[in-house]
């Protein structure tokens, strides 16, 4: 068994090794002068199981290539199976044509990775579950709703209600109820244009609960903010949010800030850079899990 | 029949689509907040020939993913070919395991095409021929040489010899010779003890001559400008030099500029952006040829 990390979630690789016991494999990701990615393996690993650490996260382009080239490499030096981690997986959200002459970025993506070597998937919480069946390859998806639960579970909070920011989330949000003994409710929004989002009405009872919503993926969070204040709006006592995938791009940060969120709760799959560290966000750790899997 | 443009090198694919006269083919490739590539193709490609025009030079990585998701794109509309046409096909110098554990790109850049849907490929000198072998589609690879030659042709300079900065290119030296009805020179590089600076011994006779050193990639150019004051040391009356794909990385420009070169000829696979346009530099346009071939 030897685990690699790659360049994109450092920290969490090294959690991951620590919780499993085995030290870090050796290798060497620079670049040439021209921008290609260089990979030297410093370790034999011929006839071993190998585990590659990679978040496709931004900056995911060159994270996706990584993964691929590091994969070539350690095929072509006969590893015994290459079994790679990707706690979060990129340009999953393109998972289907929505309108002509669309890619489907996420079976791409699946394609690249077989192709380049890779016997075995290790991800956590995929866009959509069907996305498994883009490989060929076994795949194991791990939840994040446990980690996130027993967060909520250890606050001691009454009456509360798991609130889904869409009908795609609402297997989760039950997930998440489950675990908390509590009711669901549902936002019923449309989404004028990507990165864009509108809350409509909400479906089910909130009025002077605790509300926690919950989510795969917290991008611009548009979503969440405007659900979490329609949630106050509407009777909501107070209002939690988490997520297991923390991309937190463009005005993410200020708008939680800004809004009627009393915490996020989110896990380490993407780092949090410090800039992005705000008081209402709580980091937990999804290294036992992905470390029990490996 | 429909080409289209992405990012890398959009004033080649101009000019290419002025040469054969037919007008861009309509797609916008931008990005989604976190950094994902978002293409839309703006018009229907269904059962066309469709050709692509991308430089897979820096930002390499994002070169790469923007041509494998449009292509994907193009597959999922019912296109009846896609054609690629890669002016300067990057990762090509990765071409062989020249020590163990380490990946070949070049074949994995060949695969991911593949994967994605590629029919077949355009391409101009890739840095080792036995590329061609690494695709089960067909490949058509086009020469520098020509559109080099006719440029020092124009020169009238008397008393030519082509030099060969390496054994490598001994090749491609010997077609520009003959074009230009001149003899050729190889600048044999040996390392006489371990730890002691490299010797450029010149094979072949080159006093008092015009010498044109002639690669096929120009990066760093540390060999092209070391080659160049040799071949004055040695008494050569001045030097040029020329290279189909101008990578021009780090040091590039400066040690042109402060070395013996008079003048470099290079070709716009690649794109010379604004900072690196100095005096000696002449750009040619290998769109004519392009445009033939599509
Ligand atoms: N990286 C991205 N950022 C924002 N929107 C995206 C991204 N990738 C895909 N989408 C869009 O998100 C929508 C899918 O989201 P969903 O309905 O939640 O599955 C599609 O309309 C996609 O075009
Ligand atoms: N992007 C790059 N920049 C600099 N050197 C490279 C690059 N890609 C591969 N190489 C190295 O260049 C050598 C191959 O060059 P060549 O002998 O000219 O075919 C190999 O040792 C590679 O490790």
């Amino acid at each position: 068994l030897k685990v690699f990390s790659l360049n994109s979630n450092p920290d969490l690789a090294e959690e991951i090794v620590e919780h499993i016991g085995v030290p870090m494999g050796k290798c060497s990701v620079v670049r040439f002068s021209d921008g290609e990615i260089q990979i030297n393996i410093e370790e034999s690993i011929r006839g071993c199981d190998v585990y590659v650490i990679q978040s496709t996260c931004a900056p995911v382009n060159e994270n996706i290539m990584e993964l691929l080239i590091m994969v070539d490499a350690l095929k072509r030096a006969s590893a015994k199976t290459i079994n790679i981690v990707l706690p979060y997986y990129g340009y999953a959200r393109q998972d289907r044509k929505a309108r002509s002459r669309e890619p489907i970025t996420a079976k791409l993506v699946a394609n690249l990775l077989e192709v380049a070597g890779v016997t075995r998937l290790i991800t956590l919480d995929l866009h959509a579950s069907q996305i498994q069946g883009f490989f060929d390859i076994p795949v194991d998806q791990l939840m994040g709703v446990p980690t996130l639960a027993k967060h909520f579970e250890e606050k001691n909070l009454d009456d509360i209600v798991v609130v889904s920011p869409d009908h795609g989330g609402v297997t989760r949000a039950r997930k998440l109820a489950e675990r908390l003994k509590a009711p669901i409710a549902i936002i019923d929004k449309r989404r004028p244009r990507p990165n864009v989002a509108e809350v409509m009405n909400i479906v089910g009872n909130i009025e002077g609960k605790t509300a926690i919503i919950i989510d795969d993926i917290i991008d611009t969070a548009g979503t969440i903010t405007l659900a979490a204040n329609a949630l106050i709006e509407n009777g909501a006592k107070e209002v939690f949010a988490c997520c297991t995938h923390p991309v937190l791009s463009g005005p993410a940060i200020e708008r939680i800030d800004n809004s009627k969120i009393k915490e996020l709760a989110i896990t380490n799959t993407i780092p949090l850079p410090d800039e992005k560290r705000i008081d209402k966000i709580s980091q937990l750790s999804v290294a036992p899990l992905l470390g029990e899997a490996i």
